[in-house]
């Protein structure tokens, strides 16, 4: 993130809002393929020099941007018990990550990022929700998981799963890995080693 | 797959062959990030053109490249048991993918690959790979998870945090995993909720 480090207001603040909104703008009227930098720059009003000095290549700020783009803009709704605020938030992370807006920003986030800094900041962004949950469930007195354990369960078979192997992923999927962190001994898998992931099972993402 | 799809043998294959070796050598010698098409066509003796009309561009060669050396070049090892053998493969691949050479290679497979297929192939290796040790336990008369459970609980945690969360990997969190997916009753956490992640545990990936 050290070259997001910027000084709050002032010139940086502008020429990072300005040039972001550059990138949108541009993004949607003749495509991400199509972006370069001095395209970026003279809508943005600054010169390709500014861009390259801030960011490296435009590579580096498709990376910037997507994570400001992926950074969550709510709380953690409340829905009275661990298990459903853990299944609403993990149905919409998944709707919006699986989402072709959402895949390319996480592309973007992991290819423009030479030190691995975007990346933590998505995973971070996510760990940051779900203790937000976990911490509201023991507030009402119910045992939670720890964060690292839901990252494990929850985030990280999404995540692979979007990148490596997106056939079938659905809301289906998503309230799956979330009863099945919860609820290990489900009475139809007595050793909570199957999940219900029968081949014809349409729900299940069976991968290529 | 489908630039890669050509016939075994002949000029086609030849070419793949003096490509793919072009940029092995070039790497080693000059490094990925002075790697151009005229560079690799010269040294594998084609035109560039070549390389254009069979891959694009030079992010989807390094992708071929890439998806050709993550290929398992082994079985996984009998070890005897179900557990002692997933166990001997998920150390082996997180050590191969967590290590520098793995990681780009990763996200080589990963950038060039606008249709995912790539990516794709990265996972069903895995999955093969997974599929072979658990028809073994099979037949061994073990009792086995099905493959999509353990990509869920093994590989996606382990490729997760390879891309998005790498503090702190190592060989006793690959173990760990194994473990709490073949018996989720481990008496240290009769709920199976808690994975042993104390923040002060050092074997544990924290996180950032």
């Amino acid at each position: 993130m050290s070259r997001q480090m910027v000084r709050p207001g002032g010139r940086s603040a502008r020429v990072q809002a300005s040039v972001h909104a550059a990138v949108h703008e541009l993004a949607s009227e003749v495509g991400r393929a199509a972006l370069t930098v001095p395209l970026v720059a003279q809508r943005a009003g600054v010169t390709p020099s500014t861009i390259y000095r801030r960011w490296g290549d435009l590579q580096e700020l498709l990376s910037d941007v997507a994570v400001m783009r992926l950074r969550p803009d709510t709380a953690p709704g409340d829905h009275g018990s661990l298990a459903s605020d853990l299944t609403a938030w993990a149905e919409q992370f998944l709707d919006e990550m699986a989402h072709p807006a959402g895949r390319a920003y996480i592309r973007d986030a992991l290819l423009g990022d030479p030190d691995g800094s975007n990346a933590g900041q998505c995973s971070a962004y996510a760990a940051d929700q779900i203790t937000f949950i976990l911490t509201r469930a023991a507030e009402r007195g119910e045992r939670t998981p720890d964060v690292e354990t839901v990252v494990d369960r929850v985030v990280a078979p999404m995540m692979y799963r979007i990148l490596f192997r997106p056939d079938g992923l659905d809301a289906a999927y998503a309230r799956r890995l979330v009863a099945e962190l919860l609820d290990p001994s489900d009475p139809s898998d007595p050793n909570g080693q199957n999940g219900p992931r029968d081949p014809s099972d349409p729900s299940g993402p069976t991968g290529p």
